[in-house]
């Protein structure tokens, strides 16, 4: 089942280098892992922005919630979920 | 080059029912004569809504545009364009 | 799975009564019948407009599409659709 | 009498663990004894969103701000309040 | 229970001006009747717009919605609606 | 001459509560006073939010904003400010 | 007492150019006279709009609505009012 | 004096091809008439619009108007204008 | 050359009495002598908000925006500015 | 390929001058490198507002996003990117 998610990213200007460093570490540590498991399906950067656009694959909606809500910089996302299902005119096997 | 797009259709209500189903026809074998060669890569539905989300794989934005600005549904369409780029995250080879 | 769907609908203005009349008729017969299947959950109206905030039960975010798109008066509604999972707090054995 | 209540929470950043977890705690308290008193009648989360789409049942409006305005996380909560009534072709009894 | 309902309308161009007048005429009946019943409480015209700002003294939300959805102007005006409660700092004994 | 004004107000998080208690006194006694002149007509609670919808009497729009800005909370308030005048269809003597 | 009206002009695009230039003939003949008369007191027109920023200067809430409600163009208008009063830094002696 | 124009036209959908095709050419060539006299600076399209991001170099904002006021599709236009002033980052010795 | 500049400010909540009334005092004094030169045309505070709505008339854009940016109080400025011009129906002769 | 880009800048209002002074210095020398290398092809400023409107030149949607993220600015900035094609009524041979 997919979901797309756009999460803009807003870090408080004050927060200092190292801790932002390391979030951004394990935000990219874990994006990793799930792209492995196949269940974020597609992550790319919206340009100009510290922003991304993704598509999940996930089994059910509590399980995107738990992926999102557990993300390292879910506290300092801004996100817009849209749920998605197969286009009649889509020809891609896979897009359910 | 990816860009995401956004399509909202409003027929009219007034539009006779041949000519929404016409127009719909061809629209979806342009869809899927461009999903074959590569161009549209995504398409989804928007749940809910006569809308799409789509992902196109473009040289230009020139070529964007006259993708777009020709589909028979055109007319009727809210479009919104967004720009992608590869994100660091990113372990998808061809999500360029 | 739960998803709330808002819709507001715009008859437009010059519809003939009688074709009004028959689209609420099959609405009300398919959102009942929807009820009766435990799809369509809850149905609430609005206050002062004409438009029903609803959760539905469904099996895939594509059933949801389906039930919504193929409501008789889909062509003249403004939809919305919030996607929602168990809540941490609830007491509610079956909000799922 | 029905009303559907959405909360947006935005925690401060600076806003030490143990005193958030602490707020957090006597929410939940709050709203499952709410729940159990039947005034919270749904509770569910927002997929992707620290917020939730709520119905509350209460006999006034007065009784309605009175649980709004004194839950712990009511300072951080951005609030929509829809009133509902009950809808013409609803078939559960209990949906006043 | 008191609820603030602003009503913008927007007659089409093209209605016909006895058609108009005639609505407007049973809609000003209607709004004194209510008026005279206690339930319209408040009736202000919005200086610059064809919209007012009233408030509205109901038993229940059903029938707030009942009034305002069978006002002969309904179908041409967008209302919002806000729950109204006493204030804490209000001095008006019947300002409930 | 009436105006209708929304105060929405925002505290901010880190101010000593004995602070927020003296402003919202001092703010409490000042609308009371105002109610007592026949100045502040209508002073209701928006339900679910810190904030109210009031209604003014006033000679001029410079002394509603006299009122309005000198009030102990102004500089925590999102304000908005609409004229009224007599509706044709009132009925009510005094709502000017 | 002045206030500022901004007034956004949409003809319907099926109507007639005589009668399209008849309302505009009498709406300019009503705002001259207006301006002489000192209530229309600044009329501006927004460049690149077929939209106006006046000031009024009335005696009464009343007076702006009935002017504004009597514009031969005021069906096709959507109009925003502010109310204004005088700037503690202004100096000129007739602002009012 | 420079002016960032953007144009989103919307041409009713049941205007005659040959007429919305007539407009088009004058529209055209006013433009390209304007561009040689170096006032319409640049012209561009965004891309998946029928819209467009323009720079005008003009002497006055009253011929700013004059010029887009009197375009063929101005009546069929939604127009933003930005005021541009030279940045003093800029390098561009004509960028006035 | 006229232009319309609506300023909302918003000091921040904990900048000291002092610095806000320095900056107040040398505000008040620019505007001042603005006005006496003519630049600053009209002045008008918006009733209920710190915020004002001014007309500027100046030889260019650039001049316009060295004003602005400027302003003592310009870091803590919402700005919006609306080129205007001379009104068809205009009888003043100085609203060039 | 050209993009416009809107740059609006928050600086923080406690960030130190002498830091405020050298980012924007920085930012300065990277904008004019810019321009010199004919990627920052125009920049504006918008009149009011500490805010530019550009356009840039680039190969890539990549290389668009790597010169706007890595500019001194950037945490400070709310981007618009709007993606532009050449306008069929252009006659600049240059404005791609």
């Amino acid at each position: 089942m997919l979901f797309q998610v756009q999460m803009d990213v807003r870090l408080p200007h004050d927060m200092p280098a190292e801790r932002a460093d390391a979030l951004k570490k394990t935000e990219r540590e874990r994006a990793q892992d799930l792209q492995r498991a196949g269940t974020w399906r597609h992550l790319w950067r919206v340009a100009g922005r510290y922003a991304n656009v993704s598509v999940f694959d996930v089994a059910s909606v509590d399980e995107l919630h738990q992926i999102l809500s557990t993300l390292p910089l879910f506290p300092y996302m801004q996100i817009a979920v849209t749920a998605l299902c197969r286009h009649p005119s889509s020809i891609h096997d896979d897009d359910r």
